[in-house]
């Protein structure tokens, strides 16, 4: 027996581990490579190519950089040490666009796919796996008898949860147009910035719930029953009222369905874009649902319709809303977002009302990295006793 | 108010759609392209471009197909039909591997990624997304004292497992050398499968647990605090007995975490390749925990250092385990698989000693084609009544 069992040898073991899975053999190159100086040298091997670009937001926005060619491989060290951040970027090859082939790191966003790399410290530390205590991240079908839809919700779920027997206060962060309910965990590092924080005693435990804000899907493009479809970009359902009108549904299901505390204090809705026009009018729709609302690069704007009964008597529903006294409402916006305008009038409005709100202003404009700078300053503010 | 609101138009909104997150333009043709009839149409867009061939799981093993290029764009149709069936494949351009940068469905398996499409139908519609209820699936974190570090799972709990307050059986499943967490629900379609088995009637709602193998690490790459760096191929615990070791910790933490039917006869497990390998030590190491045990293309060898306790006494430990009466014992593997031989010398020793199992022999060799069909021929067999 001991025989048989030893029949196989090292030589075998070495073919179960390249002829098991990886079909195509492995990364030949180190790309990025991140040097400990915190500059980066990106490479690409392509002996025929006649020219190699690389771009990605850790350039200024719409520039490349030009590699340089040594036997066949291509090669592109940037100038400066780059800021701690989550960085994406891709290669044009002769014009045409091409991942990274030496990088297994992607992440989807939209329609566009890009590598990414994470450039830890300062901030950036949150968006980090750091040996803290994780919570838990789920992926959950709700039946929606609203929309007629089975959906996906993203759900994290703090460390501790599943034995504490406490109850937790609920944080809705929603994404924006063409995204979907695993954007803020991807791009947005959700889950590892409330370890993170949590495990700082910085924010408090709570559930974090991510939707899929485009109310005629059911799911992120590859996770619903339209299979592997290339994703679309222009819904029909998006900001029409849809998914404002069936928001009370997925409150209902994840009080049904998780250990929640079930009162105005104990709830936040957040979210970026189009999630913060979402924000913005559910929050102002059910006033006696959230004591939290932040407005991230929200898109002020009406309805594309203009028909649905969410958009209609909005002085008076502000007016209720403020009546009631949320404990925050917090607008965040770039300096160059092309809403920065839209918000800074939607301001002048509230400041004229004299409804109280938080003003946070940051560099930038409609980007994710701004996005997640706003999380880590909004969970902060929640929840607090 | 309302006029501030309104203030942006369609316009606004097409802006946001494109310049929110979507950094660098969407795809622009369609590959690939699933005809009506399942042949496929792959394109690929480099005009300056020599030679454009494409690889994969739909040709035989180590063929490429030449595409064909006019104005600029290259294009290759499969002859036939192609079999429903989950599909991988890779372009090369003049010599370097390059993915199809119009298709934003990628599975990473161990260090390679490669793009992948979904044709349905037959044994296939069991990997599709169905409109049948959907279980969760988790990823959790547990604490392993035995290996310390904080480890990563992926769990399937069931449609209906939230609210039904029942208890459920549990099916422990093991990936392969290099595989992780992720690998049995990202090519291994296990939750697609337990949705659509579980909606047909063909097999009992359980709760599925997919471990990290790699004894050695927290999680699979970038889920871990190794963050973004390159996958590691060659681990020091995967085949030495630390898994094993450390095994019971997973299923205290689940039978403490979840609703579990805590006996032999409502717990299974299998797994490929070295998950078989690990399946078939745990089985017989802890001959009372497991009631059900499926060997996947089992890398039927003996451990690389040989001296852990695990792999001692295996013809007293195997008599053990058989003496308790499993319930199930079976062994699958394809004709071509590189471990034929040893399997078939596995089961000669079995039934020398008249120790019964079932065995189930494919077509193909050691792919992940052939772990969806074990997995769609296993579960169905779990805890009947």
């Amino acid at each position: 027996m001991r025989n048989i069992l030893l029949c196989a040898t090292f030589m075998l073991l070495s073919l179960v581990a390249h002829a098991q899975q990886a079909l195509w053999g492995s990364p030949s190159l180190l790309s990025p490579e991140i040097h400990p100086d915190n500059t980066v040298t990106f490479r690409y091997r392509a002996p025929k190519a006649v020219r190699v670009q690389v771009t990605g937001d850790f350039l200024p926005q719409g520039q490349v950089a030009e590699l340089i060619e040594v036997d066949g491989i291509w090669q592109y060290t940037t100038p400066q040490a780059l800021h701690p951040e989550l960085y994406s970027y891709s290669f044009i090859v002769d014009g045409v666009k091409a991942y990274d082939p030496n990088n297994v790191y992607l992440i989807r966003d939209v329609a566009t796919v890009t590598n990414v790399f994470l450039i830890s410290g300062d901030r950036a530390s949150l968006y980090a796996i750091n040996d803290v205590p994780h919570g838990t991240v789920s992926k959950v079908w709700y039946n929606s008898e609203t929309l007629g839809l089975q959906r996906r919700l993203s759900i994290y779920t703090p460390a501790g949860y599943e034995t504490s027997n406490k109850r937790y206060p609920v944080f809705y962060l929603l994404h924006g147009m063409g995204g979907d309910e695993n954007a803020w965990l991807e791009l947005g590092r959700t889950s590892q910035i409330l370890d993170n924080l949590i495990a700082q005693g910085k924010a408090e435990p709570m559930i974090v719930v991510m939707t899929n804000g485009n109310a005629a899907l059911e799911a992120a493009p590859g996770e619903s029953s339209l299979g592997f479809a290339p994703p679309t970009i222009n819904l029909p359902k998006t900001m029409e009222g849809s998914f404002e009108t069936a928001f009370p549904e997925v409150v209902s299901f994840v009080d049904k369905h998780y250990r929640t505390i079930r009162k105005k204090d104990a709830r936040a809705i957040a979210g970026l874009s189009m999630g913060g026009f979402h924000s913005l009018h559910i929050s102002k729709q059910y006033p006696d649902k959230f004591g939290y609302i932040g407005l991230f690069s929200a898109a002020i704007t009406s309805d594309r319709g203009g028909d649905s009964p969410i958009y209609k008597d909005t002085d008076a529903k502000l007016k209720k809303q403020f009546a009631m006294n949320p404990k925050l409402y917090w607008i965040a916006i770039g300096k160059t977002d092309f809403l920065y305008q839209a918000n800074t009038e939607y301001r002048k409005l509230l400041d004229e009302k004299g409804y109280p709100y938080t003003y946070y202003e940051s560099e930038d404009g409609h980007i994710w990295k701004n996005w997640r700078i706003y999380l880590t300053e909004f969970v902060p503010l929640l929840f607090k006793k």
